[in-house]
């Protein structure tokens, strides 16, 4: 029997629970689920014989101790910030460990003697990271075999609203992290093109979208994710001309979003002072420039970002209630917190919602005297609110992974991501009979 | 005898300098100069019974103690970070200090055992902080004296080049840290109008610019500084439905400026990988979005930023060289590093420039079914390169202080600004004789 100690019991961990429970007679795996609150599981687990859920303070470092000695692996879904300290419990114990968030300097500083244990700590093996690595080495690997050398390589990943769920001028409603949607882009974006770096401030960076299609599934805009550069090394891609990793989102939303940054509305750096005072309007009003001649507050907002004043932005800025003398209730909020809290009034997943993930890799090779675009795309709706696109796409992979590393099947020890064929090679074949079904598109471009 | 410690001897210092030499014999003052370098005081100095230089390391605590233990009185002009080690040691042998920097949340801590052991902490003492809050205060007495009540309150302070030694597209040079320019605005502006807090980005704050107008030196544009509602707390102005304190510069200058920011060339929280390869061309290159239709890297640039092809804001930017294969030659560099390079080989003070500092304080107040205005204007011009504005004018407030307190005319004990009447009205008085001359306008604007 092999002991899994999943830590992190939210929403997003209901495909992985599932697939765990599902697996666990035939793999002979017993499983004890931990998290701050368990109870929405009793209803689940209580008639399993191989599953336990409890009460699970990170915080708590002889629960911590006592939990991870009883497992053989432990799977953590809690906060990315929680995840060093679980994995130098599992280091010190000699426990192997799966997460789903990215690899930081302090988790480099494990790897050696993770290795030298001979312990395997599996990072970013969920979504984005996590089948983004997976499904662009498959690809490169793909065509590098054949002696393609790649010129291009675009990656876009959107956490969105399924069209059938769709029914806001936004096209978008909250399918993950509402503040990280909200601080989402800030810093610089770094990519580069044709040989030369590009730089975008946060303040331009939903005005440089680029478009993309999705076929069955229609347009979409792009916009480039923070660094893109640090991909260059993992993916063997050094000399690469064009690489960059990017945001999607409906068209249309990055043009009104923009309006939110113009204004300074995304900014979590300071507390607005009497924010508890505040009603939507008057929190408006204050990153507005003084009135002029009487105009309305449309108007001035209207001049002051550059959009029309009967356009398609102000009518999604309207349906917000951005307007509205609705009352702030926040004390000491940021600005941030202010938009989190008017977004969350109108963008929460109702019942019967179902989210979609949208992926889209675009490679550009060269080969045989003719240059080529490969396209690799991947659609995921989820079943209603609770069983959504996002808990199955950053659950299973990391779900599947487990299975591997339990049956020896993975033998890359220290900290390491999902970029070698042993680990993503089964993990794609297995998510397909979930529906995590990349399709791909090749044509050739031109000749060189 | 008094002896007196002076910290710092670089070229901000020179107008201090001067005038504690001046005054020795008289005060019955010993002085010593501690700098890292110190070789140019050597030949004014030498033959100075009252005075020394020397080799000063503030990291070597040896010699801090020493330093201090022969002190009466401690003047700092060293660059603000090294502040807070100077004043605990002179805390620690109860010696009274001076400085020209802002008081930070560490010298706050120092408070209550300065004012326990009889020590004077006198800082924010030099021009912006210092003239400023000392000759904002006496306007501020004088209006609440007569019963005046204040409704508007905005200040603004430049520090820039006299209109004889003006010679550049941009009416600007650097006559202070070159890095602190570039970075200057950096965060959010706060500010209050009309009893509304107004908050602007730092990417729209050089487009939110007010006109200034100075009699006999023409028209200026003033940007918000970070934080005005911080100044209602000293200067007793809580309820004040109008506050803003901003920076000078001569017109057409931050429309200019605005293009780096724009641009993203001011950020200072990246590297720049291979800078040391860019050509101040392909450095803007890396800023702009791709190139489309052949267009030119100066159409690309008018486009993007929406400035005039042929425009002045283009001329000022070509004059910069902005366009030129000239190397940037510097590893690892920030973006704003890179813009600080680009600008030093043009905006360098030249033998015989003079700099000119401006200053000026507007007021709205109400008085007997009346709204007043009073204007309090400073302008001050530098002798040269050495004896420049900004010396005198950060220099002489510090050293008449130092008078003051070493002549006991000085009760305030702990952490002190001039903000109180038996500071500000000697100093004010004492500077007048160095040309440091407030001009008052007073007018009535309108009946209530």
């Amino acid at each position: 029997m092999k002991n899994i100690l999943l830590l992190g019991a939210g929403r997003s961990a209901s495909s992985l629970i599932d697939y765990l429970l599902q697996n666990a007679p035939n793999e002979n795996w017993h499983i004890r689920i931990g998290d701050i609150v368990v109870s929405h599981l009793q209803s689940v687990i209580d008639h399993l014989p191989f599953a336990e859920a409890i009460v699970f303070n990170v915080h708590d470092e002889a629960q911590r101790e006592a939990e991870v000695k009883q497992a053989d692996l432990v799977i953590s879904l809690l906060p990315a910030v929680f995840h060093i300290e679980v994995a130098q419990e599992c280091l010190k114990q000699e426990k192997h460990l799966i997460t789903a968030s990215y690899v930081t300097p302090a988790f480099l500083e494990l790897h050696a003697e993770a290795q030298q244990k001979n312990i395997t700590i599996l990072m970013e093996s969920g979504l984005d990271p996590g089948i983004d690595h997976m499904s662009a080495m498959a690809a490169i690997q793909h065509i590098q075999a054949k002696g393609g050398k790649l010129t291009s390589f675009k990656s876009y990943t959107g956490g969105l609203i399924a069209p059938e769920s769709d029914d806001n001028p936004w096209n978008y409603k909250f399918t993950w992290n509402p503040r990280n949607v909200v601080l989402a882009g800030q810093g610089t974006a770094k990519y580069i093109r044709n040989g030369g770096y590009k730089y975008i401030p946060y303040h331009q960076l939903f005005t440089r979208t680029e478009d993309i299609f999705v076929e069955g599934y229609g347009h979409f805009e792009g916009y480039a994710n923070r660094d893109s550069l640090s991909y260059r090394e993992p993916y063997n891609l050094h000399d690469i001309p064009t690489m960059l990793r990017g945001t999607l989102r409906r068209k249309g939303y990055c043009a009104a979003w923009n309006v939110f940054v113009q204004l300074g509305l995304t900014d979590d750096s300071y507390s607005l002072e009497g924010s508890e005072n505040m009603t939507y309007r008057s929190y408006l009003e204050a990153f507005l420039p003084p009135t002029i001649n009487g105009q309305t507050i449309e108007q001035r907002l209207a001049n002051y970002t550059g959009i029309e004043e009967q356009g398609e932005i102000m009518q999604k800025l309207a349906w917000l209630d951005l307007f509205s003398e609705n009352p702030v209730e926040l004390a000491n909020a940021t600005p941030a917190q202010v938009l989190e809290k008017i977004l969350k009034e109108k963008w929460q997943l109702e019942h019967g919602d179902k989210d979609m993930i949208v992926m889209q890799h675009l490679f550009q090779y060269e080969l045989d005297g003719e240059k080529h675009e490969f396209t690799s795309s991947l659609v995921v709706k989820g079943d209603d609110e609770v069983h959504t696109a996002m808990a199955k796409t950053v659950g299973l992979p990391v779900a599947i992974l487990a299975k591997l590393l339990l049956q020896g099947k993975i033998t890359q020890r220290g900290v390491v991501i999902p970029i070698h064929p042993e680990l993503y090679e089964p993990v794609l074949e297995e998510l397909k009979a979930y529906g995590i079904n990349f399709v791909e598109q090749e044509r050739v471009l031109s000749v060189l």
